[in-house]
């Protein structure tokens, strides 16, 4: 017998008919003997939809009372789940977040988990009462409704999970589990058995479809196994642990590709003490999150300095920058929208040497230029050309060995 | 400066164009100087729609995940009215049932509120926030949702009223206040300025459409004063007070009528001890509410037994009957469902004799025959058929000197 924590997404939750489909997996998993904690979010829509009419009233609503709005959502679908799993003759009890005592910090809209008071849970759970707590929500020290953010429920169910001491937290999705790339870009990409944690903090751009990033911060840190799997399907999807328990020895795991990127670069800014902050300081003010940076070096005191930012914020940013450029002097300010970033990443390459050069040679062999590289301990990433990047994928997939043998 | 207790119901909510129409009511009241506590019902049709999803999974949804549903809906328009006040840079703040201190019995759905604590809405009151309650819901003692049972919202508002000894209770809804009669019924009917909470509570056909019983045995008790008024037009309403405030003096206030009732004869009863509790027990714990019995003695040993009960349990309690029938040796049970209640209601009668005379006189002229009678301290109540209810009102009406001048 194992305590089992499962979260259903959006789109398993979509009509009666796959809550349905949910109560009868939740109620095999406590046949065969397990309790479970069920974690649930709101159906597919709902919140965008709840999102739209509070922007009818103001374009910022008042944050405290979005989350008040926005908690119905995953209200709303808990109390179906319970209803169903009673019907079907299940003993389940719903859980608001302030009934499960999911306290967080007070910033309305993207509050993070402060603790976890189980005591409510456990009792349930050992009355052998099927838990369905609504996932994405919480409340402060002083009682007020919070949410967690965008595809917050996946960091309910794992800061649940860590905190009642869980055997497993299981993430039912619409995709079968995590795979080598992206299968519409690279058809030969599989699905991988396991995949450590650090591997899936470094896949931000396809993981994040797939799993919330902070959700596997919180899994690694307190050593949660996960279980990513389709809601629609039985076979097992992919276990997101820790490396050591018996991971695949590939020395790349996957290659990912993210197209919502843009360039910008400032052509002869002088190389003087205070520049990099005087650039970079409005654009964090502005909320705009900078990926990679690189510095060319020029003759006579002189930098070309080049950054990447996600594709939305590029006007923006394009626009502070022509600001700084007249205050420091700099020559001029270009960029570029159709660029996109490969990377590959694998735990593998700590000690393996060579994996960059196998890289750079697979894209040079097709004429693919890089115009920036960027590396982590797990992870190299390089920026091109947006119209080579499925070209790309496919030719690093096959370089690295992590094509399915068909 | 007073302290209001306002209270929206689903027909004054039932989109973002009425709840910023609301927002502006409220907004006045609070430029006036009042301090302002708003408690609101969810959108027209909302309630019913949740009940209906319910019901699609179960016919008997688990009672305790229904209320969780059914709290969204209060949930969702307490949350978008606070974002409309401070989107027009008014301070407001929603609480759910739980975070107003409501505090009920455990009986979902039909929950009793057992006390307020009134710390946090008091809290938020001195410090010029309004507050928005959501309406019809509240919590018991160990946290769970509850909700207060159809027209709850009515309920909440006057208890919250009472709790904090606000000045006022106004109940905002879609018609002007109460009048002497139904104005659709009666073309001569007229708006009442006043009227006694006894009164009120005497009314239950035509008063409950305005405002829920109940909740007028809680304004009684408490001795709030409650305005019933539209919120749709700035005119005043009826006041709903004790009869010492200046009432007027009529000695009838009001004519109401019921078509939904039906009624249920035994030919020929033994008139035994005992035989009253064999009729009536089954149709008790079949949840059927009977209103009239009147029973009349027959030469040996025999009564024939008469009661009314609503309409939609008619064929539940003939067959009932038809049992106890058996049981208990009467000759036969016949029935009807063409029968109608018309009732005059006045404190005044209790110190007028002569108007249970001027009653049946005046229905006598119409040639309408009276089947039965029932009489309370202030209100006399006729069964008759019912396709002379109009006619019935009408006579009625003009009778009692409630016509309007014109």
């Amino acid at each position: 017998m194992s305590l089992i924590v499962q979260k259903y997404g959006g789109t398993s939750v979509a009509d009666l008919e796959r809550i349905r489909n949910v109560a009868d997996r939740v109620a095999q998993s406590y046949d065969a003997g397990n309790n479970v904690v069920v974690v649930i979010s709101a159906m597919a829509g709902t919140t965008d939809n709840l999102i739209d009419m509070a922007a009818r009233i103001n374009a910022r609503p008042v944050k405290r009372e979005l989350d008040v709005l926005l908690a119905t959502g995953e209200q709303t679908t808990a109390a179906l789940l319970a209803i169903t799993l009673n019907s079907m003759n299940y003993p389940a009890q719903s859980l608001m977040g302030h009934q499960a005592q999911v306290r967080t910090d007070c910033d309305y809209g993207n509050a993070r988990i402060l603790d976890i008071s189980t005591t409510r849970i456990e009792k349930l759970v050992n009355s052998r009462i099927i838990v369905v707590i609504a996932g994405f929500q919480g409340c402060d020290s002083a009682g007020n409704i919070t949410t967690l953010g965008r595809g917050g429920s996946d960091t309910s169910a794992v800061a649940i999970a860590a905190a009642i001491k869980a055997d497993l937290c299981e993430i039912y999705t619409d995709v079968d589990g995590i795979y080598t790339a992206d299968p519409n870009v690279c058809p030969r990409a599989r699905k991988l058995d396991r995949i450590s944690y650090d591997e899936m903090l470094n896949m931000s751009s396809l993981g994040a479809k797939v799993l919330q990033i902070r959700s596997v911060g919180f899994a690694k840190k307190y050593n949660v196994p996960v279980h990513v799997r389709s809601s629609f399907k039985l076979e097992e999807g992919t276990m997101v642990v820790n490396e050591d328990n018996g991971m695949e020895r590939l020395f790349v795991t996957s290659v990912t590709h993210d197209k919502n990127q843009a360039r910008i670069t400032l052509k002869k800014v002088p190389d003087q003490p205070g520049v990099a902050a005087k650039i970079f300081t409005p654009i964090a003010d502005a909320g705009i999150i900078v990926d990679m940076i690189i510095q060319n070096t020029r003759a006579g005191g002189q930098t070309d300095l080049t950054f990447t930012v996600p594709e939305a914020d590029y006007e923006k940013a394009i626009a502070i920058q022509k600001k700084v450029a007249e205050e420091i002097g700099a020559d001029k300010v270009y960029g570029a929208r159709n660029i996109a970033k490969v990377s590959v990443i694998g735990v593998g390459m700590r000690n393996h040497s060579g994996v960059a050069s196998i890289m750079f040679n697979t894209l040079a062999k097709e004429n693919i230029n890089i115009s920036m590289i960027s590396t982590s301990e797990i992870r190299i990433s390089c920026i091109i050309e947006e119209k080579y990047t499925e070209l790309a994928v496919q030719v690093l997939h096959t370089a690295f060995g992590l094509d399915v043998e068909r």
